[in-house]
């Protein structure tokens, strides 16, 4: 991802491989922040009060966790060290329970490191294998936007003129390691000169809409906010091509689960006969699950919904919406039926929701 | 009205009639404002910058206008006063284009002017059918609330027990002269005891949902403000049993143009088999035209998307949510069609989108 120009990741470990550094996202569109992190409680902390988010950047970030984990198994001289790994695993894994990515790729490290036994072996072992998920959710992204681009490439033929691509919540680089999943298939469009504009939806309550389009201004790619509102009216006339989003979680059947709202917007396409698109890396594909109906969704703070942060006079500060008493819920994901999807986009290429299992299956 | 324990409207005129008053709903529900309007083009101010807004008080609010004109234009010993008058009706009409109540109300007002011939005559002229409109609206409003409790009455024989109503932005009394439309059932529920617990859109832009907490808190009603992401996913999980909006023009064959993203919950209503109605007193039905596609359709600022205002420590404030150069659209409405409509509450009864026509068409 360009950042003022440079190429930066979204998580990389610290020059002498001690800590683990992120772009702390709490402060973008207006600051740009990087934050050291020393210990596996830090990344827990991180992942849970959303300095880092989406759902392959938080696999990523959990796996350097683990790595944390037993570099202070190894520093601190913890005796029972496999103890304070797998306990640190443990929380690390509560965090978030939505996105399959954080489990999938703690498990990963888990499996491999108990097949060496020493705590030297395991800081080797948590090193290679974390960096080895970072590289591989890299180069995921980067071939889903190869893959994805088609579907724009097509509807460029036929219209002629600038194509509109909606899209709901950060299926950014910032979501994952680099490239994005869905804005993945937005910069590959940009490389190839396909003159494209971007409806993006605001995504309350934490309003992940500010760093998409943070991310594509940073590469210039036309784009527009909009309230998590406006999208059904654009579809309606005619203002969206396709629909492009992310997933927390898909089922074997197909059920997506992603960012609240991503269902009401999967609706509106299908009323409309507007192609819906979901960007899977196959590291998000979850075929031990039947149906989205058993995806755990997250319920969050309803502080988040009650007030808002913004820029006042130069500051972030947060303002309250409601008065104090006021009562929220703050459900964090929602489940899109397979019905309505018309398509995946993942690193291997694109595939309706009945040919996910043949083709991403783990089982 | 109840507001701390006492009756109000949301306008009325002074008690030397030489002005009207408005709860200014820009700072609810933090500040609690009366606002006193002198003149035709404060109170087009007031209409265009949301001091007040929903249809049924705008179309009040336009009324008042034209006493206020008809006023300035005998106190001020306008010569050519029917030019005046003429000229505010403009200006007042064209203050917001989608909602039908304004030109409506202003029409009514200016057809019986036109019988009468002195300035002293079109003041008292005025004066009546403005009037006269605030009652017939508010008693609508109330009737609305008689005929529609039926449609809860019904659930609550059903389910046993508490009644869970979704709506989105603010169909309330601050939307009309009295009793609001959605709202007026829910009050009418609660009159009749019937357990009930409202699911309120916060509806961005402008966070109506807030003055639909503050309303609902006033007369003590259970509720729970959502983002507006998160109706579809209530729904699916069987958390809603009716969804009940407003709207601000229904078209002969029963489109309804209400707020943004109304379109959206109507869709998943439909989805998953949950009745969706739509609170439409017979002033806000345009059976001049056929269908929706027709209805002019609001761009506010894009202010309104880019920022917004919340209490920070003790004062209303307005942050910045993204960089300045970020653009955004901001469509005031949408169209939901009639065939994802279960029916209308009106003063009348409650109808089918198929039935509105002869029941209350003007044609």
């Amino acid at each position: 991802m360009l950042i003022n120009g440079k190429h930066y990741r979204t998580i990389w470990l610290s020059e002498d491989k001690k800590a683990a550094e992120i772009i702390d996202q709490r402060y973008l569109p207006f600051e740009f922040i990087i934050e050291k992190i020393t210990s596996a409680t830090e990344m827990a902390i991180c992942i849970k009060d959303m300095h880092l988010r989406g759902a392959p950047l938080i696999g990523a970030a959990g796996a350097y966790g683990i790595y944390l984990a037993a570099l202070e198994a190894f520093s601190l001289k913890i005796s029972d060290y496999k103890q304070h790994i797998k306990n640190c695993a443990l929380f690390l894994e509560k965090t978030r329970p939505t996105a399959v990515n954080l489990k999938w790729a703690i498990d990963r490290v888990m499996y491999e490191l108990d097949k060496v036994e020493t705590v030297e072996q395991k800081v080797a072992t948590a090193y290679r294998i974390s960096e080895q998920i970072a590289d591989e959710d890299a180069e995921n992204c980067r071939m889903m936007g190869v893959n994805g681009v088609a579907l724009i490439e097509e509807i460029y033929k036929k219209k002629g003129e600038t194509v509109n691509v909606l899209t709901h919540c950060n299926a950014g680089a910032l979501a994952c390691v680099d490239y994005g999943t869905a804005t993945s298939v937005m910069y590959e469009a940009k490389r190839k000169k396909i003159p494209i504009h971007v409806w993006v939806d605001e995504t309350r309550p934490r309003n992940q809409g500010k760093i998409t389009n943070w991310e594509l201004e940073q590469d210039g790619i036309d784009n527009t906010v909009i309230c998590d509102n406006t999208g059904g009216y654009l579809m309606s006339k005619g203002m969206v091509d396709i629909v492009i989003v992310g997933t927390d979680r898909t089922t074997r059947n197909g059920d997506v689960a992603n960012k609240i709202g991503t269902y009401l917007k999967a609706l509106a396409a299908n009323d409309n006969g507007i192609p819906f698109y979901v960007a899977l890396p196959s590291s998000t594909y979850d075929d031990t699950l039947e149906t989205g109906d058993s995806i755990p969704i997250e319920t969050r703070d309803e502080g988040e919904v009650l007030t808002i942060d913004g820029n006042f006079h130069g500051r972030i500060e947060t303002v309250q919406l409601y008065p104090y008493k006021t009562k929220a819920v703050n459900y964090g994901f929602d489940i899109t039926p397979a019905r309505l999807v018309t398509g995946f986009i993942t690193e291997k290429g694109i595939f309706k929701p009945e040919d996910l299992s043949k083709n991403l299956g783990k089982k």
